[in-house]
């Protein structure tokens, strides 16, 4: 528990502006996307690193909790101060643009950026960010890296950790850290950087971030494959890939989702017949290029049995094709009022096995199952479908059914989250995914990083 | 010390035929590629996984230290029994390429595998791996990911942590885990997979390696461009890459080496005037995608002072211009008995800036430094030429240059190592690159891995 002796302390470093344990406050930084809810004892809102190296010295020698915070975005909790203590909010003062560097293509940013106004910046200039997750609009570059976030861009162009080339991290000890250079190779020393990536605010607290940069495309182009099945449309994924595509986004729709957004938003233009949709954009330096993709992707498409194959003329064509992709998440709202999601990931070559596996586990407990997400990744976003939240039956079956998907999926060589994490809401699972060997070398680094256990402690089952 | 009675043990477990203590086979394993030799007490080869798991829980229970070995081709002595102990050499059997899975695009390898073999191998099915440091034809992927080798397509391509997709390793502990997946996206727990690569053999031993692989561009060429001086090749290579080129390799060499060429190569077709020069590959998917890298190149060449651009128009012209670059380091041996070379890297755009700052050190003591290198990815080769290896005074300043190299180059954000890594040559200069408080997480890490000390100890000065 933090007393007022605490409290003096972070007022004298932050600044009384800079803490707040008041209700509306404690409420205000409780929440995440989750549907858990933990307050915490206080909000710290550091200035800079020196304001972060202080507080984490003096909870490491007081054993206070401390959640590193972003947006709070997080699908699985790993911002909530599940076990009380203090919120480091990093996206009120710790949230600018240090530098986009034309030269080495790389940008400097702060923790509490906001992954579009980034995105922004450096397209203002010519550059290119490419991870763009859906919580693009609101999420974090600090929550980005913490979570390895994705987005729809990863089949082309890869997941955020392929664009961090250093950090800076204050440890739990308070001291700081620099892991990685703006150079494009160094191997001096351990990877650092490599294990504070998608370590969820366990670790470390990330101050500074340098992220690559590539050049924009010139030229971009809609795409949109029709085929009977879902079946032949996750087929037609991976041997597209193979054959030489190469499109930024493959995204994908399911039956149960066609149907569900003809259902909400009849003012969606999809085939009457489509059972399975692919829909992405290819892009190059040459509007020959993008034929060339384009040409590639419909030949492959046909080969595995799609019934059309559509390409935008302009943006406005393209934003319509998008517009099934976008709406996928609230249209599935029509199979019931409780969604049970979880954003498993497979090698691309088993999503036709994934997907049949998975409708099979969903019919035996009785829900639907629709999916979508990113096939170009074989990164699915499965959603059990909940008709009565206030069955406690139909609850419990809910969660057994996820399990049991769980275990499916590690069974086909695939993993528990593409994007999302564990946190709070996969920690029960990780035992499926992970031998007490790997489960105890987890505890290890923990423990290496932080002795005391004050950092955002036990998330990831940890 | 190694005593009959662990001999036995080993003799148990790997069969007779698979271990050596004989003076010859000591020997045999006491070298890599520096000038540094340590005889081992005894040299294993494992069979498989299940042999390195009862070899390393054994020394693990009696404090044996054990050294991991590929092809021993490493530049800075990781491979090195510089402690004595058991080389773990597991070229002779754990050498298998497992698996090419042309769907999901992937290799799974054993750690012995060359990385050539892989190489021809994948392009047999269409398929790439772009990783070819120098040693190519000789060194391990084991090897590769441990150092996390480079190579000339790393300016395109990225480097071996690039393509590591998933590792089997065996702990101290002898136990097995298993880090990343066949999946491309993967955020459930910590990324092992990510420390591993480049950890010098200190925290576990590889078993299996899952590789990305791409489809083969169909189309190459290669070009060179002509300075007048260093300094304007340098300013060309982070300019033209900004502005949108995206060579395969963009490798350069300085006047000392183009001197050296003519010198020792007469046939070696320079033009007379060149005081720096540029050379590598484009690729694409299309003879317009390479016209229009070449033409950027040309132009953004032009801007910056070139004097020429040569384009090879076939393979034969092709192999006239790299043959430049692949002599270079045989060409500088005319300006001293021994070589005293390192392998820097720089953010790109501190070329200019580096090159003239490590010839001012080289003047300040009298050496010629000769440099050469992978420019596009801010990667060189310092080679600081001492003209009689038996002059202790001399030999004494050529260490003093380069630990002055080393701070300068630190100083501009570079690293002491692009590609070679720290073992046991680098060791002295970790405190340049890195605070307390980073070497002590080092250490931290070392220990969480590896509680005894066993694996690899002490190298990467920790």
């Amino acid at each position: 528990m933090i007393d007022s002796k605490h409290l003096d302390y972070f007022k004298e470093v932050v600044g009384e502006e800079n803490i707040r344990a008041d209700k509306a406050h404690l409420i205000a930084y409780c929440y995440d996307a989750t549907k858990e809810r933990f307050e915490p004892d206080a909000v710290i809102f550091p200035r800079d690193e020196q304001d972060v190296s202080k507080i984490l010295k003096y909870c490491n020698e007081h054993k206070i909790v401390i959640v590193p915070r972003g947006a709070g975005s997080g699908f699985t909790g790993g911002a909530l101060p599940s076990n009380g203590g203090i919120i480091l909010s990093l996206e009120r003062h710790m949230n600018k643009l240090l530098e986009i560097d034309m030269e080495n293509m790389v940008g400097v940013v702060q923790p509490g950026l906001i992954n579009m106004e980034f995105q922004k910046a450096v397209e203002e200039v010519g550059l290119f960010y490419p991870p763009d997750p859906a919580s693009e609009q609101y999420s974090t570059l600090g929550g980005n890296v913490s979570e390895n976030a994705g987005g729809m861009r990863a089949a082309k162009y890869g997941i955020t950790k392929d664009y961090v080339v250093a950090l800076r991290a204050v440890l739990p000890s308070g001291e700081i850290i620099t892991a990685g250079k703006k150079t494009i190779k160094d191997v001096a020393g351990y990877n650092t950087a490599g294990i504070l990536i998608a370590s969820e605010g366990t670790l470390a607290v990330i101050t500074e971030i340098t992220l690559k940069l590539i050049p924009k495309p010139k030229y971009k182009q809609t795409y949109m494959g029709v085929f009977p099945d879902v079946n032949k449309a996750m087929n037609a994924v991976f041997k597209s890939l193979a054959n030489g595509a190469n499109p930024v986004a493959m995204e994908f729709l399911d039956t149960l989702v066609i149907k569900a957004l003809k259902k909400k938003f009849p003012q969606v233009a999809l085939p009457e017949n489509a059972g399975g949709i692919l829909v992405g954009d290819v892009d190059g330096s040459s509007q020959a290029e993008i034929d060339s993709q384009l040409e590639t992707l419909k030949e492959s498409f046909a080969n595995f049995g799609s019934t059309d194959f559509v390409i935008a003329k302009d943006e406005e064509e393209s934003a319509k094709l998008w517009f099934a992709r976008r709406n996928a998440s609230p249209a599935t709202a029509i199979y019931g009022t409780k969604k049970l999601n979880e954003d498993i990931s497979v090698p691309r070559a088993k999503l036709p096995e994934a997907l049949d596996g998975i409708y099979k586990i969903g019919e035996k407990y009785g829900f639907n199952v629709p999916c979508f997400g990113h096939a170009g990744d074989g990164n699915i976003h499965v959603n059990v479908m909940v008709k009565d939240k206030t069955n406690e039956k139909e609850m419990k079956d809910g969660h057994k059914a996820i399990e049991e998907i769980f275990q499916f999926v590690v069974d086909l060589e695939g993993t528990l989250s593409g994007e999302h994490g564990i946190g709070l809401s996969k920690a029960p699972f990780m035992s499926i995914a992970f031998n007490e060997a790997e489960l105890n070398l987890f505890r290890s680094i923990k423990k290496a990083f932080d002795p005391n256990n004050i950092l955002n402690p036990f998330k990831m089952g940890l």
